[in-house]
């Protein structure tokens, strides 16, 4: 089944191929060489972000806008096509200088983004062509936390299996897997340190992975945010929030993801709403999770949600319904999170803020809130409170940004695939 | 008079002469072009800088360690010499490979950084030497708030020139002065935009500057922070909290200053400490400056200061001698301080927080409150509290960085002085 979710066919090539900061998870685009295999790797880049960037060029056109010669631009297309990366269309028809040719575009087999998740609530595998359409996406409901981790990674190793083979059944070649995960990652790869949500401490995943590709891990909140830079029209400078059973966000300055110093940045949920209010699990008091996050809308709300029932759906369902102590709930949840963003909005003046994960289907009724807060507590540096959205991406933002990270460096260093 | 400050001798060559961020108002260093001109100006910098970084090198020293001919760097040196940024010693001694030549050093004669400073309390001027010396030094105490800004203006105008006088008479060349504000700048060069501990909107000192060179603007707590980064050995990202009438932060990510989208980042002084607390006049609740800043201290301690004290000085005074009511304000402070931090923290996950301004000199009261909320609020992504540090420019910061501003300049770019 493929889900109707925002086509990323405008794929971006903003540099957020690696993070800011000395202990980022993702990894570098390697330096550029001024060999003439470095020249060869840059132009095949270059010829490839050529063709995505706008549809129905020829080699000719590709030729004009490049500034590359024509024998030079059809050698490098024709190792595009080998490899994959490129497809040959229909002839095009008069009205261009030079004789008529085929159109070229990104290929919609070959290689492919392979995401992976671990939620809370489910398991989930995708798998994005080069074109950034999704092409194959299973979910699997269920509940994680504090189940075994090894169960838990043994059933996705399996629902990746089975994603694979869907895939491979459309012609293409899902790369290497990225998993994101809801919490904090080890320092060294395939760990996940701590992650509250599903009572995970020190789970080696890597480890744990039956056969084949273990997976890379990435923050969800990180790649929620990446999902957004590359949806579309994300600005340079923006914070991205994303809430459920916690609440992250990411930075990202310039495009790119700022990892802080230890790759910690990010921490919103436990921000003081209440210095002095009740004490969160973390220990502190007045944690912004206990206004806002799912559980405490859901016991503010007094809302049941039935076993096997999605909680977001139940809320969201109440909501529409205009029931009243949901609808507070969720006012009290948005006052909360307003609280915070001013603060962070304060500190790293972003171009906007964007909520994304399980809360941007609450946006209709969160947003006016958190705007209502910004606009009360950003007086001398006022923010412009339509700077502050809902991504279309919602909870879908942390799987596509990990199937969107290979496909981004794929069209970055395609080279990576040609040799 | 000298004040008792560290030196800064050790000039760092960090990469902090441009922000981060889409209007930061400090300039960028030029590209480098890959002509003659430009080879021979990246080389005039890498001599300089050689010669900047370790003491008693001689041209043969130098040749060895930049990788550059000896004819070369003779050429160079030459240039620098001329242009009044290096000067030569002694004769080396013997031990060393060639003949001995004689010893190069950053010259503490000819140009030179100029810092000029508005504070609510006083007017500054200082001269720096390019080897960071404090060279002249003039502070005139007096209050500014709600003065007339052409008065002020006046007023710093003459110092300037007064300490100009001085610095010529030291044989050194000030070069086009940095004024530090505490303020918000305006987009246009030369404006105060909203400096509300002095009262101003809109101040167009530039206008207002009698003749001369008007100076560059720079906000106080960013000019603080790149100071505690040359003066030693502050971490590449870290967060610099300055605080007096008004509390501000800077970031500093990979050794440069970050701006933010608009250059309003590091906004600290309002974040919510209380959201249900008392009115700031900022027109939000509960903001940090209403528990942490100087009046709010004085008050709390129930301090009286003198007509034409310094403020800080009495503060201190009073904590000295364990004056209670003075301590329990200050240890309010350190918790209002401390629980804004670890917001700030988990937000930007910074390698170090570094307290300057006047607080610093508070630290030996507020530090162990401050680390204490850390302590308590952080939890999950423990920090090491020690990792929390009092700058010993403390008040000085600004001033010096605005003065270090110019020498960082030369010493990177010093081809802009010798053509």
């Amino acid at each position: 089944m493929q889900p109707d979710i925002p086509a990323t066919d405008d794929t971006r090539h903003v540099d957020a191929m690696h993070m800011y900061g000395e202990s980022g998870h993702l990894g570098r685009v390697p330096g550029r060489p001024a060999s003439q295999v470095g020249m060869r790797r840059q132009n095949l880049a270059l010829v490839l972000r050529t063709v995505a960037g706008d549809g129905e060029l020829s080699r000719a056109d590709v030729a004009g806008r490049t500034g590359l010669t024509r024998a030079a631009v059809s050698s490098l297309v024709d190792e595009l096509i080998v490899s994959g990366l490129v497809q040959e269309g229909a002839v095009t028809v008069s009205g261009r200088a030079g004789r008529p040719g085929r159109t070229l575009a990104l290929s919609d087999q070959g290689p492919a983004g392979f995401g992976l998740e671990i939620g809370v609530g489910h398991l989930g595998a995708c798998v994005v062509d080069l074109r950034g359409k999704v092409r194959v996406w299973l979910r699997v409901e269920g509940a994680n936390a504090h189940r075994d981790p090894g169960e838990v990674v043994g059933e996705l190793a399996r629902l990746a299996e089975q994603a694979r083979a869907e895939a491979e059944g459309l012609h293409l070649n899902p790369l290497a897997p990225m998993l994101s995960v809801p919490g904090l990652l080890g320092r060294r790869p395939g760990i996940v340190a701590h992650a509250p949500n599903l009572g995970w401490q020190d789970v080696a995943v890597g480890d744990m992975w039956p056969e084949g590709d273990a997976p890379r891990l990435e923050n969800e909140a990180n790649l929620g945010a990446l999902a957004e830079l590359w949806r579309a029209h994300a600005p340079g400078n923006f914070l991205h929030v994303s809430a459920e059973a916690g609440i992250g966000a990411a930075l990202v300055i310039d495009g790119r993801l700022y990892g802080g110093a230890r790759g910690y940045a990010g921490e919103l949920g436990h921000m003081a709403v209440g210095p002095d209010g009740p004490r969160c699990a973390c220990g502190a008091r007045g944690c912004l999770e206990l206004y806002a996050n799912q559980d405490a809308v859901l016991h503010a709300a007094g809302v049941h949600v039935p076993p096997g029932a999605d909680p977001m759906t139940v809320l969201t369902g109440h909501a529409r319904a205009a029931h009243r102590d949901t609808l507070l709930a969720i006012e009290r949840a948005g006052d909360a999170l307003g609280i915070a963003l001013a603060d962070a909005i304060g500190l790293f003046d972003p171009a906007a803020v964007v909520l994304g994960g399980a809360y941007a289907e609450l946006g209709a009724w969160l947003l006016p809130r958190i705007r209502r807060q910004l606009e009360t507590r950003l007086t001398v540096r006022s923010f412009d409170p339509d700077s502050v959205t809902a991504s279309p991406l919602g909870r879908h933002g942390p799987i596509l940004g990990a199937a969107l990270h290979t496909v981004q460096a794929v069209l970055h260093n395609p080279a990576s695939l040609t040799h």
